[in-house]
Parts: structure tokens; sequence; C-alpha cells
């Protein structure tokens, strides 16, 4: 390919007229720095000319194990030598030599890349030249020892603090406080001992190149100098914070950096030159203001680098010498937003009067900026109610909904763990459900602080503020439930070693114990423990947030249901704008006082006994119906039938085990024993290898056809009930675990069966759609002959994923995801993302359920309703819905409504 | 469809030409005996006329819930008049009445259903024509009585002992011993009792059609007794038996039966009258001699009913009035033989000399009468090799390689359970596997019992006879380490009570109370468990089956490979032919005295004790793979890396926990107490819920590289050894539970890595290819990919089977599997026979493969690849082999050579 185009020229020739070859749309060959120069030249916008080398050449530089392309380096050379004629300098000029900046710019934002090199071109000859046209000596070597310092850091990797010892001492020594306190003399020291280091840090081996008389030199030659920059920015793309940076982001490794090599303006020429950041709008509140901050007489990195304060840009109209130059920003600011209708962040110089646009690109906000920039942009007319709906980030969302660490907080992490429910909590240590709930009923405030939980916490997770689990993955029970309520949970916390006996943390690495009562606070966004009580901030939900999700639910076309069991997350899921519950689980319904009656029906051993448990559930569970049903009147409630294996609801036979052992020991009665041995051997024989895999969902209700007649006959009394007090419940029932057609169509039979008695004996009749899960590969590929019973198919992508993959979540979850993600053999962890080859099941069991009853009602019920991303790949399989935890909502009816518009337009690649 | 055809004549018409509209290949209209009487008389054979009315007729009256088709009756009657011409006699008629038989016939062979009806047409009026015509009152109130006795509980559903008792009560008041001795006018006198049976027993209200006078009265009208007959047997095609019957053969409901209403001929009309049942050849051992029995003066059912002794069919030319009947029977033989090209058997009656065929079809047989039959036709000329090869049963080959009760064998079966491992054993009972080593090493023959085994059963496993188990499926431990060792087993006795710390099993439903030591017998073809000792027969396993066997190769496209683990099996294999090892498991040589290296290298706290376990394990499997390579010199060894979870190497927690109680309440010192806790929790940390989709086969390799290096390097270093001694071993590396192709790759790179440094240390070089089980639906569907990084493909099919039903076979064979298969929601066992969208997976998988890579080979070795349903299926998908125990060699090498020939000529249906 070395007839590839590799290089793209921006901003002006000698005669002023604009010679750039790129633009905005251009950003993944030329990054998102160079594509916005490139813009930014092209409407005119006073942008020092420069050129850029393509992201693509860095992949093959890269691919070829660090070798260039063909014909690359004669390109550069070529356009460095249209530049020196555009500019009319020459670089490495003795007289009057151009100097440039080396960016590095791919095609997402990335930190941890190599970033800038500035005043490339600076060696012992052109240092005379600056000095000659500045008629400033001390800028001069200011300039050169900077360069000397950076590109001994950025591109050679040299330890960054032997040159700010070496200046420290020069300071000391010359007895002053502030670096622009040396003299010009005393700079250009600094500069031959920075050669010095140069010379004793870099490597002859690795840079043979440098090496004269036996000694390594710093580069003399300009183009020397260049190359080896742009080769750093090159070999930055594959250093190991960017690789885990982009893992993090979701960033292809196979996009590349571009390299931005512009010529130099300066802000450190005197007190008419300034550089500084902006934004268009407020980034944090979104208010309409300018926003950012400059300082006078410095470079670009004195502004980050916080040594001295900054002014507030609203000054710089007021500054003497900067008068015109913060009038032209003011101009520029409208320009940019007009051009880019968003938020712009840019980077700014003024060199002795006169504004030089240095960056510019979308600005990155916070989710109320976000919703508040996008609104206001639609009153503005500068954007349509579509794109605001693009503009805002759903995963951002739950920054919204949940309290979090004050930002303003200052904290010593003692553990990090998963981040497995968002949102933030602060309570003292419990150990056990039964004393959350205790504590919290006197009024405190508690973390629940388990090994992993189970069913029988629950009570203790709904009292307590937040979860802290040490193991378990981030669909462990804790996070599913956790995030289910709403509750903060950190989950996974490896480092803790929880003494639940003795009611004892350790944290591995440290001396720190910590005893039930000690204050911690957890951030289940970012996974953080912190000992003792971090500030909390409880964000108010903006108006903003509304406009954008009505506008939402005007574009979307996929239902967004929530997943509730109970009628008070039916109630906040209704509030979040849930069409309906997409998942209502019953087994939650026979957890607390619940679990004594389906032990007993479980443990039976006549049918009396049984007959009295079926029928203290029916009560109880039509109870529960009423209530659900009520809270979500007029909209759909799918009902999933019994799923978990039963023996979840017996005592674990470890613990009986060795209550017998301690029974024996003690010389209990031979009654006693036996009871409790023939306890164990009942709960025993049930146990199972893969409880996952076992008698569970309609095997259940197959075997104990008692269980699922009494479930629907409940949801049907319930429902009768309602409508013949005026109400519109909605039930339908959902069969959960069907691989073979012959299970949904016998369920199917009994639930017909049952729920025709129930109307006959209330004298009233309402439509209650039966439907299935599809959760097993064998479902989805069986979809087909399955929708010749099924009303509606719920895509449960939580097992289809364990049972695609053939992944125990909760094993697989802590043990080995986060080695495999680390090692890049997933890129996501596919119980938050759903998994392509899940997608292509889904898809399969689509196609395949239409193609038998074209009137088939499709939805997904797993944790992927939730996440954005997998939202936008069901969308494009055409589910008609999604359902998600009530929390998250808002965020899919966002998400679905991207969904939407990105399929019908296509991406804006500046978004 | 009222003009379809419903009934089809047999036989001649009054001129004595042959007016027959069926024929063999008819079966699916005509049922079996319908489409082969229409032959016999097709080709010229003496069959008594009669029509066959169709299995289509059955299906239609059967849905439409016992209701006649239109038209139907009015064709059955026109062809009834038809017959009456053909004969020349009238049903019912005073002077001379035509006798039918009915009879069903399906299209495959089905006891279990209502099967036959003599003498019908006989009322009190035809009685006396028939009197008239045999001018033997005697004959024709028998024939009367008998036609009673069979209508009443044939089609009726009488109790028959109602009708024994009052024959022998006839019998015991003239003082006779034999039924033929009663007179004339006792008979008539129990045709009237009979009747009056009849009346008492036959329902009114179901059968109205039948009151007279407020009495049911046994229908007088022939046409009556006709339609009630064949209604009885279309009724009977539903009736329980005939379902299960169905079921356990996998015949489709759908096919119905179809009914034959014959002429009667009469065995029974005098000495020079008789009735047989014969073989063309012996169907016990093949060998080519007419075989059979017959009864002089008799009618069909005497000779089943055994009231008489029979003669050898080799004296009928003997006997006097039946000496050319004799001879026109020699003469059929050969004329079916040459016909059918088959053995066949055949009912016939004698009439007064004259021959008449009753039946014929193709005769069952032993495996051993079957494949001297196919072989002896073939130098007969009468068949080609490849239908030889078509001829034997694969299923019924394991009978010939394993020990089996002896048939004269008389015993009582204690309990049943599932029919794991074929072949039989005897031996005393043992609860441990301790014990059965320990007792085995003393010379004496044990039965293993257990709740169910586990790896660490292994040695006491190998030590005993045969393996009982009151837990687990056909594929549990048990049953699968059983089969692969040729072990008889039976499993998932549910009656059976184990109480191993006692060392005594209880037999529930019985007061029977086993202890160690006594003697039992178990069954493994059958399920049976039986008290005391059963004689055994050890098969001689005749040159035949190598004959057979030899064809098949040659006939055959797929390879058959063998699953071993050791030296021994793999010595086992080749003898039975395997083309190599499909599945050599590293995990079994990890057992016995090795669990204490891999133990100490799994709770290794240093990186010493690390190493030593490491290099201790090294040398031992590289012993194991130079035993095992040498002994399929010259032939593929596919090596699985280590597979299961290293937890199951440790002890389990539970014992533990107990024995901490146990330390605890004994006040064992602290020290100890710290030391067992610690082990504990390091166990506990290792447990997983659902441990066969958590951290095993590539994800163990990918998180403990030094495994796979350890094992990669016993392989590479065997094969080296070998081939520097002059050998060739041909090693290949599997790599287990891949699921996305980064691991696969991951892996592989190890792998290469570790071969290419042991070749360069021992300077030497061979080709071994790297490989990937195809095991998880995601595995499955992402074979387009895994191909750019795989020589080869071998589908785990018990795997791909549990994942893609979500199915946990340890759990669902014994726990629902059973009632699935019952309640008809299953037709097969998916661990039995591959279900269809387990073939989808893999067909899917091959074609993806293949796309990327042409020459990727593929094979199968799940349990599957030993079962001959599963083998057709999968040679179908063009599978390259299929790799089984070393014990279904031999039937997958016939089942592979039958899928060819299946796929390249259309089945004959009369096979």
């Amino acid at each position: 390919m070395a007839d590839e185009k590799r290089v793209y020229a921006f901003g002006k020739d000698e005669q002023g007229a604009d010679v750039t070859e790129g633009s905005a749309s251009m950003k993944f060959m030329l990054g998102g720095k160079g594509a916005n120069l490139a813009e930014m030249a092209k409407i005119g916008l006073p942008v020092p000319p420069g050129f850029t080398i393509t992201c693509q050449t860095c992949v093959e530089y890269a691919n070829a194990g660090n070798v260039w392309p063909e014909g690359a380096l004669d390109e550069i050379d070529a356009y460095r030598q249209d530049l020196e004629r555009r500019i009319g300098k020459k670089i490495g000029d003795t007289d009057d030599p151009l100097l440039v900046s080396v960016r590095s710019g791919a095609p997402f934002s990335m930190p941890g890349m190599m970033d800038t090199v500035l005043n490339l071109g600076l060696n012992d000859n052109s240092i005379q030249g600056l000095i000659k046209q500045t008629q400033n000596e001390r800028f001069a070597w200011d300039s050169y020892r900077r360069f000397i310092q950076m590109f001994s850091k950025v591109v050679m990797d040299v330890d960054g603090d032997l040159f700010e010892n070496a200046i420290t001492a020069k300071r000391l020594a010359a007895g002053v406080k502030q670096d622009n306190e040396l003299s010009s003399e005393q700079l250009q020291e600094l500069v031959e001992e920075f050669k010095e280091i140069f010379s004793e840090e870099v490597s002859a081996e690795k840079h043979p190149e440098l090496v004269i008389d036996g000694k390594v030199t710093f580069p003399q030659d300009p183009n020397q100098q260049l190359i080896l920059a742009i080769q750093a920015v090159f070999g930055s793309w594959n250093n190991e914070r960017a690789v885990i940076y982009r893992r993090q982001n979701k960033i292809s490794d196979d996009l590349g950096t571009a390299v931005n090599v512009q010529s130099m303006v300066f802000g450190n020429k005197g007190d008419t030159s300034a550089t500084g950041v902006a934004f268009t709008r407020n980034p944090a509140d979104g208010t309409k203001e300018f926003y950012g901050d400059y300082l006078v007489n410095a470079q670009g990195e004195d502004v980050v680098a916080g040594i001295r304060n900054t002014q507030p840009i609203a000054q710089l109209k007021e500054t003497k010498g900067l008068e015109q130059a913060g009038r032209d920003l003011d101009e520029v600011f409208g320009i940019l937003e007009q051009h880019y209708r968003d938020m712009c962040d840019i980077e700014f110089t003024i060199e002795q009067g006169r504004l030089w646009m240095l960056q510019t690109r979308v600005g990155k906000r916070t989710a109320a900026a976000a919703l508040k920039i996008a609104i206001d942009m639609v009153s503005e007319g500068l954007i349509s109610k579509e794109e605001a709906v693009l503009r805002v980030n759903p995963a951002q969302l739950d920054q919204l909904l949940h309290p979090q660490f004050d930002a303003q907080a200052q904290y010593d992490v003692i553990a990090k763990g998963l981040n497995a429910s968002p949102g933030a909590a602060v309570g003292s240590i419990v150990f056990s459900a039964k004393d959350a709930v205790e504590k919290e009923q006197a009024g405190e405030k508690v973390i629940l602080v388990r090994w992993e939980t189970n069913p029988d916490d629950l009570a203790g997770m709904i009292a307590a503020e937040g979860i802290l689990t040490s193991h378990g993955g981030k669909t462990s029970h804790a996070a599913v439930i956790a995030r289910g309520m709403g509750a903060p949970c950190v989950c996974g916390v490896e480092a803790l070693k929880i003494d639940a006996a003795n009611k004892v943390v350790t944290v591995a690495g440290s001396d720190l114990v910590l005893h039930e009562g000690d204050l911690i606070s957890i951030n289940g966004t970012t996974g953080d423990v912190v000992l003792g009580a971090v500030d909390l901030v409880n964000p108010e939900l903006s108006g903003d947030l509304d406009v954008i999700l009505k506008w939402s639910d005007e574009v979307r076309e996929m239902g967004v249901l929530a997943n509730a069991d109970n009628p008070e997350d039916a109630k906040i899921a209704r509030e979040f704008g849930a069409g309906g519950i997409g998942l209502c689980r019953t087994e939650h319904m026979f957890l607390g006082d619940r679990k004594n009656i389906i032990q007993s029906f479980i443990l039976a051993d006549s049918q009396d006994v049984k007959d009295k448990a079926l029928s203290d559930l029916l009560e109880a569970q039509t109870g529960d119906f009423v209530g659900i049903f009520d809270s979500m009147d007029g909209l759909p409630v799918v009902v999933r039938l019994l799923d978990p294996p039963l023996h979840e609801f017996l005592n674990d036979p470890r613990e009986l085990d060795k209550e017998i052992i301690r029974l024996e020991l003690e010389g209990a009665s031979e009654e006693l024993l036996k009871e409790k041995r023939s306890l164990l051997a009942h709960i025993d024989e049930m146990m199972e290898a893969n409880p996952m895999l076992g008698l569970r969902g309609v095997r259940l209700s197959i075997l104990n056809p008692e269980l699922p007649r009494m479930q629907v006959r409940a949801i049907a009394s319930a429902a009768c009930d309602l409508k013949l007090q005026g109400k519109d419940p909605k039930p339908e029932i959902m069969i959960p675990l069907v691989s073979v057609k012959a299970e949904l169509a016998l369920l199917r039979e009994v639930c017909e069966e049952v729920i025709q008695e129930v109307f006959e004996e209330k004298g009233v009749e309402l439509e209650i759609p039966i439907g299935t899960m599809i959760e097993l590969p064998r479902a989805a590929l069986s979809a087909g002959e399955l929708a010749e019973v099924a009303d509606f198919y719920s895509f449960g992508t939580n097992d289809l994923t364990q049972t695609t993959f053939g992944f125990s979540r909760d094993d697989v979850e802590s043990k080995f995801i986060p080695n495999y993600l680390a090692n890049k053999i997933l890129t996501v962890n596919p119980f938050e993302t759903i998994d392509e080859r899940v997608v292509e099941l889904v898809s399969i069991a689509s196609e395949r359920g239409r193609a038998t009853n074209p009137d088939i009602v499709l939805g997904v019920c797993g944790e992927h309703g939730g996440d954005p991303s997998s939202i936008m790949s069901l969308a494009k399989v055409g589910l008609d819905y999604v359902s998600c935890s009530p929390y998250r909502v808002p965020l899919a009816r966002l998400a679905a409504a991207q969904a939407k518009l990105e399929s019908t337009t296509q991406a804006s690649d500046n978004r």
C-alpha cells in the first residue's frame, strides 16, 4: 500500500490560503485532535500550520514490529519541508528556526498514551536563532531546557524527577523560590546538566544511533528528534496504561493513533502572551457560560501542572494586552458551538496578543450537564430533540439515581472490589442478616458484610444501607439483589478475610482489623471500600432528566419493563417509567415467614401436611399478586412460575452435619438424632451436583404439579378479584427453563385448566397470555416449535449466557473473568454486555419463533436488559421490549431511544 | 379423504386366480403381517383368502375419538361380501358358514397389542352349519367355546381365568384330565356357561348395543362380531402396554395398526390337521436347518399355550397323513428364503393334509445367529457383503462381548435399576473401594455397592467384578467408568437403602437386609439385582463377528477410535479394532498414589513445594504416555489436557467439617485445629456452586499454566523417547472446554513453546497436532474462528448435551429423565441417543470449521460415539471419526458401516 496517503496538511500556506487536507469526519484516520485541527483550520479559525500522520501508519508500524512502512518517512519529510515553506522558516535554522510540537491523537481520547513534546527543533545551533528572533535570551534557554526535559521524559522514558531535582538544586544554589526567577545563565547551565542526565540515562544499547564517540548524546539533528518523537508516540499506543484504558473503555486495539506535528506558538513570550483551556459551556452543570482558565506568560504544560494560580477565562478581556485576544476567543466559542452544534472544550495560546487555537473537541460533561446542555440546545434551535436524546450517555444516568461520595471528600481506600451495584453508603459493620435487621430497627445504619449472600440474607440486605462481600462476581446473589433493590454493593473484595463467627475482618496486606460496629463507607459505583464515614451527596433528580426521557419515549420503539417482585418495587418501577413488569420472580415470595411453609411442603410426610402448606402458600401468594397487579394496574405483569431448586429453601446440610456430630458427641437422645439424621438424608437426597442445571424451572413444575397449580390459581384469583373491583389487571404467566416443546405444552395445559376453573368460580374472565423464557440453547434452537404453544418469549440472557459459555456466573465472575479480561481473552464481561454468540442464539430464536407465530411478543429480562450496549444489540434483533431492574428503567428508556435513532441515522463520528 | 382406499384383498378368488392387492413393500399401510400375507399370496404360496384394513384407518379412527371415518364401514362390508363370494361361503350361514380370524398387524411387530380372534362368525345358528360341514360335532362346539372365550377376553376384556375355571370345573365334574377329553355335550354346556359369564362380565353401560331384554347378550350377528373385533384391535393400539412398548422401541405413535380378516383354516380337524411355527434357519445359533414345532390336531393358540408337548418340525414329513404337507413346507421354506433373501419365521396350519401359510416375517435372531446367517447367505450368493453388514443390529453385539446370566438359570430379582453398563457379574457385597481392593487381593470376587461412586473409588471399581449404586443415572460416574472398563454396572437402584457406615443394605418394600459378604448377582444389561449367585456364561467370540467387522471396515468411511486412559485399555481397544485413541483423559492418571502429589501442588504454600509436585507429576505422566503411545504405536492418540476442577482432587469439605467439630469437642490441640481449619478454608475457597460450569478445562490451564506445561512436556518427551527407540508415536493434544478463540490461541502458544523446547532437548521432532473439544454451544457457534487455531475438533457431545439442554447429567438422569420418558416429554434419553438440536450445533460447527479450514479433522468423543443411532446422525453431518469406550468399538465399526450404506442405498422396508 505504498500509494496510501499517510500525511495530511492543515492550516495556511505562505500566501495565507488554507491548504488543509483533512476534516472533522476523518477521526479514524487523523485521530480526534488532528481531525478537529483540520476542521478548525477549514472554518477559518487561527490554527498554527502543521500536518498529521495517520493512525493507519501507526498500526502498520506497530504490526511490522516497529518498522516504518515503505515510503512513509519520505512522505513525512516532504510534508516537513512543505511546512517550512508555508511558515517561511527552517527547522534547526541558526537564524530563524521553525519549532514544532509533536502530539499524539487517537480516534478516541486516551489518557495513558504519550502526549506531547513541545519546542522540538531546538539544538545548540538553533537556540542562537531563537535568541536572535525573540531578543529574549532567557525565554530561549528556558525553551531549550523544557524541550530537553520533555523529550527525555516522554520520548526516552527518562525519570522526570532527575530533571526536577536538578532545577531545585539550581534554585537553591541561586537562592530563588520560583523557576521563573532563574536567570538566563542559570538556565543555560541547566541545559548542559540536562544533556548530561540524558547521556547517563538513555541506554546506548537501545539507541545506538545516538552514540557519538562512545557516548549517548542528546540528538542535535532536528529531523532525528522529529522521527524519534513520532516513533515514541506510535510506541505509546501499546504501552500498558493505554492497553488497560482501551480494555476498560472497549476501544479496539486496531485503531492506532495519529501524530500531529504543528508549528509552535508561544504563550510564554511575555505579558501579552498566555495559554489556557476552556469549555464553551459549564461542563459540571451545563450552564451557558464560558468556562475555563488561562495563565499569562506560560506554556500549556504550566496550566496543567498547577504551579501558578490560573485566572478565570472571563477576565481575559479585561487583561491588559489580551483584550483583543479575549474578544476573539468569545467569537471562536460561538463559531465552534454553531459549527459543532455541541459544547466544545478547547486549548488555546495567545502569542504576543494573537490568539491561536491548538485543540478542540466535543467536551466531556457530567450527566446533569449533558441533560441541561442537550435541552438548552434544543431551545436554542441548535439541535433536534432526537439529537438531544443521542447526546446523553445512558451509562452516566446512574450517577443521577444514587447517592455518591462527595467529590470534595478526602478518604483512604482500604480495599477494592467489584463495582456491583451503583451508589454509595455509610454504616457500621454487621456480619449477619439477623444483626442487620436488629440494628436497623434500633435506628442504626449498617453495612452487611458477608463472605457471600444467599436468599436467607434477604431481610438483612433490605435492612442494610449497603452490601459488601468478599466473594462472588457482579452477578452473584448479592450483586443481583442489590441492583434490584437499588442498594449499593461492592462484592468480591478478595483482600477482606471475613471471620463472621468471631465478627472480625482482616485486610490482606495491612494490619487493619475491623470489628462489628466499625464505621465504613462503600462506593458501589467504583468498588471502593473506605474506613470511616465519607460524606455522601444525594443528587437531586432535575426536571431535565424527565424531559430527555419523555423525548426518548417519543422516539423509542422498544418497550421498557421492569423486574420487580413486590408492590414497593413495582411502584418505583412505575415512577421510573416502566411500561409494566417483565419479570416477577415468585421465589422471593417464599422467603421470610413463608420459608417455613414451603419447607413443610417439601418435607411433608403426609398429603394433609402438603395440602395445608399449599393452601397457606395460596393465600399468601394471592395477596402478593393482588398488591403487584394493583400497583401496575393497566400494565402487563409477567409472573414467572417458581424457578429455583427446592433444596434452596432447605437448611444447609453442612450445618446439619455438624449439628448431628455435636449432638452425637454430647449424647443426645436417639430419637432426636434419628429425626435429625432423617432430615439430613432427605436434604442430601435433594442436593445436586450442579443445581443450575438440575431440578428447577419447568422441571420442578412437572414433577410437583401442585406448585404451579397453586401459583396459577393465586395469579388468576388475584386478577379476577381486582377485575371484579373495577381494576384492570394484566397478568401473564411465564414458564422458565423450558428445553423441549412437550414441557411447555404440558404446563400450558395445566395453567389453562386452573385458569378456567378460577374463571368459573369467580364468574369473571380476562386475558392471561402464557409464554416461556428462552434461556437454554436448546430452547433457542427449538423456538420454531415452542412458538406453537407460547404467546410470548422472554429471553433469559443471564442463564443463556451461562449455558452458551458453560460459565456458572457465581463461580466464574470472581474466579477467572477478571483474569480473562486482564489477558484480553474476553473483551467484555459477557454477564454485563451481551456476547455476540448469545445474540446469535437470540436472533435465531426470534426468527424461528416469528416464522411460526408472527404475533409472538419477544422480550429480554436478563441483566442485559439494563445495559446500554446490550440494548443496542438486542434492538437490532428487533425485540419488542427489555425488562430491567427498576433503577435501570430510565437508562433503558434512553438507550432504547438511542438504539432506534442509531438504526435510522448514521451515528455522527463526532459524538 | 373419503376416496382413500382403506381395504386391500389378498389370496385367490373363486376361480383360483390371485386377486391380491397389496405387497410386502406396503408395510406402513397393511402392517407387517398384512403386507407379508399379500406378498406370500402374490408369489403363489397357499394363503387363506382375506382382506386387510389399513393402519391409516386405525389412526383416523383413534384420532377422531373412536369414530369410524366416513365410508370405511361400507368398504369393509363390501370386502366381506367379496370374500364370501371368493370362498363361496357366507359368514353366519346355517349350512356352510364362513369363519374368519381377525388379527392385528402393525408396521413393526408389537407385543402388547390385541392379537388374534379366531373362529369369528360362529353363533347359535352357524354352529349347526359347522357341524353339518365337518360332521364333527365335538370340533364344532369346541370351536364355538374357543371363540366365545377368545372374543370375551380379547375384544371385551373379560378376565380369562373365569373361563379357565369353568373348564377346570367341567373337567373335574367329568373326571377327565385333558380339555380334549371333554365330550361334545360337555363342550356345548360350556358354551352356555361361557355366554353367561359374558353376560355377567361385560358392562351394559359400555356396550348398550349388546343389551337385549335388559341383559347383555353374546352378539349373534357375525357382522357385529366382526366390527367389534376390528374396533378392539384399533383400540389396543393405544393401550398402556402398547404405548410403553412403542416408547421403549422408539416407534412412532402415529403409525397405527392394520387389521387382517382372513378365512379360517383348521388345524384341529383331526389327525391329518396340525398347526405350527417355524424358522427357516436356527434363530439361536444361525445353523442352516429348519427349526420349529408343530402340534397335531390343534389350533394356533395351543402351540403357544404349551398345553401339550410339541413335535420338532423335522418330524412332520414322517407323520402319517402329514407327509405331503411336510414336503410342501420344505419347499415353502426355500421359496421364502429365496424371495425374502433372509431367514424367515412363519406360522402355518395344515387342514386335513393341506398346508396353509398364516404368517411370515423376517425372523428375530440372537446376535450370534445374525452374524452366522448373514455370512452364510453371502456364501450362498443370496446377499452381498454390504447387505450382510446391514443385517446385524449393532446394539445386539454387546451380547457377544460380555458375560451374561445363563439363559437357563432360575433366579428372583430383588430390585431393578438402570442398565448402566452391560454384562453380568457375581460377587460378595463390599461397601467401600478400600474393602473391594483388599478382598480382591485376598482372592474374593466382590460387587462394589455404593450410594454413588466418585473418582476416589476408582481402584475399588477396578478390583470389583461389578458396580451397583443406589443413585446416579446412566452417565453417572459409576456408569461412565464402568462402561469404559467394560465392567457390569447397575445404577440408580432406588429401592436400595445403603448404610455404608454400618455395612447394611435394606431393600425397600421387603424385609430383606443384606450385609457385607452376602453374595449377589447383577445384570448390567437389564438392570436386575439378584440375591445369590446366578450362573454366568462367557459367550465365545466367534470368528463370524470378526468377518462382519472386517466387511464393515471395508465399507465404512468414518473412523472408529477408542476412549482409553491407560495402556491396558489401549490394548483392548486395539484388539477390538480401534484406529487409535480419540480421548485419553489425563485426570484419571492423577488418582491413586498420585492424588497426594496433585494435592500437594494445589495446596502448596511455597514455590518449592509446587515445583517438587510438578516434577513428580511430570515423571509419572511421562511414564503413562510412554505406555499408551507404545500400545497404540503407529496410531493417533488424542490426549486431553486436565479437565476437572482441581477441588475434585481434594478432600470432601463436609468430612473435614465433621472432623474439625469432633476435634474441637475432643479438645484437640490449637495447632492441629488451626491446620485443619486452614485446610478447610482453602478447600472451601475452591468449592464451586456448579463445578460443571466452573474453573475447569482450558480455564484451569490458563490460571495454572504450570499444569499444561507439565502435561505437554510429558506428552512430547514420551513421544520423542519412543521415536528415538524407532517407534512411531502419534500424539495429539486436545484442549477442553474452550468457549472463545483467545483461550485456544493462548494455550496453543503455550503447547507449541513447550513442544519446541522438548524437541530441542531431545534432538528429535515429530508432528503433534493441537485441537480442541467442541462441548459448549458458544464453541460450536464460534467454530469458524476457532478453526484458525485448531488442527482438529472433537465434539464432546456429553457436555454439549448438558449445556444445550441445561441438564446436569448427574442430577437429571435419576431425578427427572425417567419421569420425562414416561410422560413422553422426551422420546429418548439425550445422553444415550444424541438430540437433534445437539446435532444441529455439531452440524453448524462442522460447516463453520470447514469453511475456515477445509482440512480440519472432526470427530466425536462423547458417549454418543458408541450409540448406533447417534452414529447414524453424526455420519450424516460428515464427521471423520467417532471415539467410544473400547468395548463399544466393534459396535461402532458396524454402525459406521451401516451409516455409510444407509446413506448410499435406500433402506429396505423389510429389514
